[in-house]
């Protein structure tokens, strides 16, 4: 059987480009026992998969150069010579950007489809979720009435910690970048204050003013001068989970900035990266919370689908630009 | 009853100098009910006093100009209105820079002369023990097997993590700044590998020869470059306990460095500011923990001590070029 995919055609120096993806007919092998057949519904683009193209040693393994890039997919069975799964399921898992593949069954998990629409899963009730949740509940540690910063707010994790932040009784501050954004971060995701970092004069200042009693977690998604601001303003025992930087991850220097040490040694902060797999053995209690709480409405879902598996490289493109609302995925 | 005494003369920009301390003669107040009168005979010097002579916001409040100094010291009660004290008991407090004092009786804690000298309880057995204890027993948690690296290693509390993390059952990395304490810390202190960072020439290569098994605790004494390239070398789920930042004390502007949260972030590093008075519920087992290891000798005090009080101003400011070995104390 014959398929498209997308390889990583070249490793990117600074900003990724259109040319650092190359289209590829392939031919699917025949499947062994224990595989499946996929037909990719959903692929999900993520900043993290910006430091995968990078030879560099990271949490997850880099791309190889003219293999295909992959990340988390959604996919609809079309045969299987596994007995967990039938033609017809619908699976979650890692994805290569191919439109059907072959793979082994153990590395799918099933979909129940009453639960949520299918993207759902790469998004609220996916490793964006996850991602939200133990950050911000595992590290943060949020209680009712203290103040939570989050960057990249309007972004698939940003949105999610907002949210649940609201759900914890906290007040909630997101920094995001254009003032449609704003909106409806307030508006429809009830955000107390939200700051547009492009358009505000100080940041810092805006930060305090929007932070009368100082700020107690910051989840940072963004990292540099964003991240600089807020923490001048963190307090004694602030927490800081480390989840994202995506204002470094194009840089094609070393990116260099203000040493802040000092202020989290005289604060007592706590800053912490991670990665879901840190909270592994906790996903089925973390997923429950989260479904109860989609099926509450205490959270929305919000995305941005973009259409057609040859949009992947510019989905992926554009979460730099910042085009995505919520959760970028592409739908083949 | 006269004494003397040494006040700030004027907040020090950069490093401080003599100039920056003004002895002075003063009469002391009359004992009120529950004082106690003091004759002060150990005052510590320690590198966090530094933060203190800024006008900044801290976890202590700043000295005030034209009033003492003030820091951890020993002394012998030699009149007492409160019934806790008898003359010739010894306390541990926190007292100013003045041979003679008058002080609220709950402000202090006997100290049992039986068990070690006096001096201990400004170092192995006081603020620098406790620090040590809890910087890497509860924020580094330091497994049989790991590698810890501890910067300022020669200094007070780098002299104690090294020795507890050696009883833990750790591979052990001192960075110190001559080859004297190379020799001393290797030789007397059983570390596994010592660096001098003022001779290498390339640190990071050099931490990364010393472990090769990457770092799991760094212990922070030092901050600014020394700590760049030790993070370079961290683990994936390393710890780091922050506990201080002397080579940064004296900066008078901003100090500048390598964004290093990327780091953290992929590897899922644990950064935490910390003082001990986050610990302090905690203070009695901790205390109960470090008498037993001196007892058993498995903990050896280090401690350079200057002798005289008009020589306090000259011992502070020689722990900003490394002129002592373990704690820097004055004797009166």
């Amino acid at each position: 059987m014959k398929t498209q995919q997308i390889v990583l055609a070249s490793r990117p120096i600074g900003t990724p480009t259109l040319t650092n993806f190359r289209f590829e007919d392939v031919v699917l092998p025949e499947m062994n026992d224990d595989e499946i057949q996929l037909n990719t519904l959903y692929l999900s683009v993520d900043p993290y998969m910006r430091g995968r193209m990078n030879d560099a040693k990271s949490y997850t393994p880099p791309f190889e150069v003219d293999k295909p890039i992959e990340g988390a997919g959604v996919a609809k069975v079309t045969a299987s010579k596994s007995e967990k799964f039938n033609v017809g399921d619908y699976v979650y898992g890692r994805l290569p950007w191919r439109i059907h593949t072959v793979g082994a069954s153990k590395e799918f998990i099933k979909i129940d489809v009453s639960v949520a629409p299918l993207s759902y899963y790469l998004g609220i009730l996916g490793m964006t979720g996850l991602t939200a949740y133990f950050g911000l509940m595992d590290i943060g540690k949020p209680k009712a009435g203290e103040t939570v910063v989050v960057s990249g707010a309007a972004g698939a994790v940003g949105l999610m910690v907002g949210q649940i932040a609201k759900i914890m009784g906290c007040r909630v501050v997101g920094i995001t970048g254009s003032d449609q954004k704003v909106k409806l971060l307030k508006e429809e995701f009830k955000f107390d204050e939200v700051i547009n970092y492009k358009t505000t004069q100080h940041l810092e200042k805006s930060i305090e003013r929007s932070c009368p009693d100082g700020v107690d977690i910051y989840f940072d998604n963004v990292g540099g001068v964003i991240s600089d601001a807020v923490i001048r303003n963190i307090n004694f025992h602030g927490r800081i989970p480390l989840c994202g930087q995506i204002s470094l991850y194009n840089s094609s220097t070393e990116p260099y900035g203000p040493r802040l040490q000092p202020i989290l040694l005289t604060r007592s902060v706590l800053l912490q990266g991670f990665i879901i797999n840190d909270f592994q053995s906790h996903f089925p209690e973390a997923m429950q919370q989260l479904i109860t709480w989609v099926k509450e409405k205490r959270l929305i879902n919000s995305e941005t689908i973009i259409q057609g598996f040859n949009q992947l490289p510019v989905a992926f493109l554009g979460l730099f630009e910042g085009q995505n609302t919520g959760k970028m995925v592409v739908e083949l």
